[in-house]
């Protein structure tokens, strides 16, 4: 990759910032198809970032931003405009910066989630899902799940408010769908999907659910992306689950992102 | 180069953009000394620049920034510490941000020149200089010769005034040393130094200088970078004088920048 003067700029802006993973991603497929683009980390405290945004908006030769937690919020408040995916989660984590300055958000956590995990979306058409997990993740994939065609929604969370809050905000925006909060028990459902981070320390995390229940039709998503097979994923597999893998997430939300910017 | 989170990141600051070669200069010895940085060009206008300024005092990743034309000497009102090189100059070209967001800065335009173009120095003790060019580069490198113990140090310019603005600054910061503004004739010169841009464009621009009068005792330096071999370095040659090229400057400025960063 060679940068020069006329190399277009793009931040991934996160607090702390060394975990992020999304440069090391995005960079190589920018290489590989001839886009003179570079992405760099950029770290702002949260009390920071207003300011940062208002100077990254005047930023001449930067193409747009890349945001995850705990900035995701400020970032869809402080946009000009933003898409329904970021406006229904109050929350963006990809914004195109247009030539005027002008800064357009959107949110790809639920999408990249279907379309890199969830076969496009497919997998879920029909399904009777029982999601666990309602904080960031958990929120951009029921919203992704109500757009999908899904049969039935019910979300668990170990703060039943929480699911709750997010049932009722799910069920306003798709009043055609049967989204419930629920204790984390599968029941009828055909589709489990782990939106919690239970299974990203292998070794010490509990499942994320009971999984004594599991039957083999029942079909397995996690978005832990490392390790790939967690151990709720070995133990579906194991049953004679079919399973799928966070990983496929990034590859999805980097080639969605890469669109978005207008490559 | 791997980018990842924990890359430190350097700003290269110019207006216009496009022109700038520091970042594909720097970045490949960031990659063979095993440093975990890159640069990247960030296109601020000037009137854009303060508010730029304040957001990257707070970019806990930034590790510095390099400033080139017309922002050097907002660069310089805008540190909250100048080293002398750039304080003489009222211009900073480099500056360090320590982890703190204190902004440190300094001016390696002369020192650059000295010891890429003019052999650390040595090239410049006890001659009788003819400096052409009292514009930004023709400042800096006056300081530096200044400093570098020539005999006497002559300053030419198209615009007078500035030719004379120029060698009573110096004389008030080296009142030992002899610094007068002069017309662009060589007379006992043994040292030429062109800091105009004459010699960028070949084939339309003028010689800086008449060079009838050039002596093959007379060492010609030019700041010119490109092409490596001017029409004034090539004249000067074919009359059996020493030479000094431009392109040496850029990778000692490189070196000096490496080092201020911390590395």
């Amino acid at each position: 990759m060679m940068i020069s003067g006329t190399t277009k700029i793009f931040f991934m802006l996160a607090h702390p910032i060394a975990h992020v993973r999304t440069p090391e991603v995005i960079n190589p497929v920018f290489s590989a198809r001839g886009i003179d683009a570079v992405m760099v980390p950029v770290h702002f405290s949260p009390e920071d970032f207003a300011a940062g945004w208002e100077a990254m908006k005047r930023m001449r030769n930067l193409g747009g931003l890349v945001v995850s937690v705990p900035l995701k919020e400020q970032a869809y408040a402080l946009s000009d405009e933003a898409e329904a995916a970021a406006e229904e989660l109050g929350a963006a984590n990809v914004i195109r910066r247009d030539p005027d300055g002008r800064m357009v958000a959107t949110n790809m956590d639920g999408p990249g989630f279907l379309q890199g995990v969830l076969n496009d979306g497919k997998d879920a058409q029909g399904r009777n899902v029982l999601l666990v997990g309602a904080g960031g993740a958990g929120k951009a994939i029921a919203f992704a799940l109500a757009r999908s065609g899904c049969k039935a929604l019910r979300i668990s969370d170990v703060d039943r408010m929480r699911a709750e809050t997010l049932a009722a905000d799910v069920s306003v925006r798709y009043p055609g769908l049967v989204v419930t909060a629920s204790e984390p028990n599968l029941q009828d459902a055909d589709l489990l999907v782990n939106a919690t981070p239970c299974g990203l320390h292998p070794d010490t995390d509990p499942l994320p659910i009971d999984i004594s229940q599991l039957r083999p039709e029942v079909m397995v998503a996690d978005i832990v992306m490392k390790p790939r097979e967690t151990p709720l994923l070995r133990a579906a597999a194991a049953r004679g689950c079919q399973v799928r893998y966070g990983a496929g997430m990034l590859d999805s939300q980097i080639a969605l992102m890469v669109s978005y910017f207008g490559y």
